[in-house]
């Protein structure tokens, strides 16, 4: 059964067994995905009304863009399991030849590329999530600013989450060019979501202050 | 129908909608339920192996105290559907009188405190999802390390997402006692996370780094 139509109940379920997959990659697409939702929900709030007819544009570029990472990230839900799966498939494969060896080696390798590109995405996608965030939360109307944070703050974590999939299987993977697109890849991402992450504390800086002061 | 039963698309769906419940703070207590989830992970593969016998007591702590927070979780993400709901039916009711204005007035007051409290309680069981997070991470299994460590980051941005949801409401209270109670309260567990966090980036300070140096 594909993720999106689980239950949340049956998925924390599986999340909770003491088996492998589906982990922490899945459950960060997931994270990543409800924060997408939120982008939309806050675009939605904003517009048609004239108040923010300067930005309706933008509103609904975000609330499509949401709709949009929504569904590509629990696609990656999907395919970080597939991902894990076939790192196992490509384990169990026989090794008593050398050309069985060889065959074996060439999958599991093959194997744990797909199960380092599929976080990879999932950070890609996160980012986008978070750029699309802080445009609600600075534009968007502000009695749904709450939402945009959590937002923002769940595509954050997903991000980090996704990063910590993509390092665990770095350490075994044996080609070169590979790792350093991988790491360069890695580290670009990571400078971006600085950025953004500077930008929201700006808009954002403390959640308490902001709301006692509006008294 | 209860969060928990919803499939996770329909669940996105719904907070994708330009309608203001359900929004950030169902999410942020979804997000912590996953993250509890995550920790009865660690807990489950690392119980009942020689290597891990010396912190087997732990991780059965962890285990079961995933479980139980991740319930406890998936009510929250209700309960603060019912809360907004209930603001609402506040406002709605009639005003025509002095009598009704006086108790619409408090209606609504106790509906905001209402709305206030179910976030506080989030970030209360999202601070316990964070300590189990560290042990899990610490001493678990290292192999589900990655697992631990979104455990952790959700539960973390479900933290600040459900402040969120307790600040925007902090401006509409007029009880002044209550109001210090809520502050002092937050700040206490804003403390205790920082505390947690700085244990975490001692334990996991760089994903990239960590797992290119098993090479």
């Amino acid at each position: 059964m594909r993720t999106g139509e689980q239950s949340i109940a049956a998925f924390c379920d599986q999340l909770a067994a003491a088996t492998p997959a589906p982990g922490g990659g899945a459950a960060a697409a997931v994270a990543g995905a409800m924060g997408a939702s939120l982008v939309s929900m806050v675009g939605g709030l904003t517009r048609g009304r004239e108040k923010f007819q300067a930005v309706e544009e933008e509103m609904a570029a975000a609330q499509e863009a949401g709709r949009r990472e929504r569904d590509v990230l629990l696609a990656l839900a999907d395919e970080d399991q597939a991902a894990f799966n076939q790192v196992m498939a490509a384990f169990a494969l026989p090794k008593s030849t050398p050309e069985e060896k060889a065959e074996r080696q060439r999958a599991v390798q093959a194997a744990y590329q797909e199960a380092t590109r599929t976080p990879l995405e999932t950070m890609r996608h996160c980012l986008a999530v978070m750029r699309h965030a802080l445009a609600v939360v600075e534009k968007g109307n502000q009695n749904a600013v709450s939402d945009g944070c959590v937002g923002f703050l769940l595509a954050d974590a997903a991000f980090e989450g996704a990063l910590w999939n993509v390092a665990i299987n770095l350490g075994s993977i044996k080609d070169g060019a590979f790792l350093q697109e991988v790491l360069g890849e890695v580290a670009r991402m990571r400078r971006e979501r600085e950025e953004v992450q500077q930008a929201f504390r700006g808009l954002a800086p403390d959640p308490v202050t902001r709301f006692l002061k509006q008294q």
